[in-house]
């Protein structure tokens, strides 16, 4: 049997380039769905039923759904050993795990706070309140709801904005101790921690630019990160990211 | 080479009962390790060595210390693959993971609500102004530093319990919904997402009685999972949970 593979993603958001990126270094191709988040396409009824989180991204493979960026990439590399992502030592297998973790519970809810700021919040505010309460009803996480009834009305607080660049500095500090050791953050591997830590340091360094040249290990690993080809293949707008309308 | 395993871990809280019950349930002998998080152990010096994060548990083995309860369980699985608690389907294991990370990114924040509110409350608004500001000064996590002056002022906000409790029914919904196929969460094979979930499903059923009644597989699996003798050698009050002074 002929593996399919498909995608269902939001291009350059974070979460989305974590699998592209973990495809693309893997060599494996996939069909792409484009799933656009400003028109709401993550609430259609035919994509809750693949992911009924309504977050992005998706993987499909042979008709069966797996969600969650973070567990899809553990399952490719599962399923599709040649060029593997994992380190086989056990050890270096559970620090490639702490930030995997870090990257999904630490780094994407400080991403979200500028982020849904800057990308999000004009949309919502110009939304009539039909529209808005609809668009709110649906949507299943109650975290995703608050967040944006709290973009709609005021934004989100000064303890919000704390708390986002506290974890951002931590994110930076773990990775800078981490690649002491390194060349890459689980040791001497590229593997998924480096995938999945990669598009918060790429978001972070936009927001919080004086975090780089304070952490030169991690300037470092993000240059080298962001030279492989699956990499740029993944970071640079493309007929994946912005499809034809 | 004689394997040796020792956990530090505090008892009988969410993610400490996580890795004492992988353990157990394994049958792997470890030398346990009380934290003290009320005597702020969590942040002694030694211990911040081993787990730079000040959180429990910690398992060390043969001398290399593994973090992050989710984490230090698949470690423990891989290392010890007896008595398995992954299935080896990936399909089914992509699904125990999905139950693992809610765990941890889902459950756990919600938890911390109302139970740092009945735990920690008294205690911090007790202490000296001095002494209070040294445990948020050595606390390495600021989303915690952020919680604990929070409880030392007014509280957790009437938003922080909505999202709790928000959480709290996606949590019992999406076992619900999972267990229709069962009889345990990732399918036919107990594994470390029952494991992941069961502190979830104890400590919210306390906060909100009614979610059992109206979630009946969820009750039913409930029984089960606590009828299990390692469950029970786990979430009984022990000489290891409560050690003497």
């Amino acid at each position: 049997m002929t593996d399919v593979l498909e995608l269902y993603h939001a291009g350059l958001t974070t979460c989305s380039k974590k699998s592209r990126h973990c495809l693309k270094e893997k060599g494996l191709p996939y069909k792409s769905h484009f799933v656009s988040l400003g028109k709401f396409e993550h609430h259609d009824p035919a994509y809750l039923k693949l992911n009924p989180n309504g977050l992005v991204p998706t993987l499909v493979h042979n008709g069966t759904a797996i969600v969650e960026s973070g567990v899809i990439n553990e399952y490719l590399d599962e399923v599709f050993p040649d060029k593997p992502l994992r380190p086989t030592d056990p050890v270096a297998r559970a620090r490639m795990r702490v930030f995997c973790k870090m990257a999904d519970e630490y780094a994407l809810p400080a991403t979200r706070i500028p982020t849904w700021t800057r990308t999000k919040q004009a949309q919502l505010k110009e939304m009539s309140q039909a529209d808005f309460d609809k668009a709110v009803a649906e949507t299943p996480l109650v975290d995703h709801r608050l967040k944006l009834q709290a973009l709609k009305r005021d934004g989100f607080s000064k303890k919000e904005f704390e708390e986002a660049y506290g974890r951002m500095d931590y994110v930076f500090d773990r990775c800078e101790a981490a690649l002491a050791a390194g060349p890459w953050l689980a040791g001497d591997m590229y593997t998924l921690a480096d995938i999945a830590i990669l598009p918060y340091i790429f978001a972070f360094r936009e927001v919080r630019p004086e975090l780089m040249p304070s952490h030169p290990k991690t300037a470092d690993w993000f240059a080298r990160a962001m030279a492989r080809p699956a990499t740029k293949a993944t970071y640079e707008p493309s007929e994946e990211t912005r499809p034809a309308a």
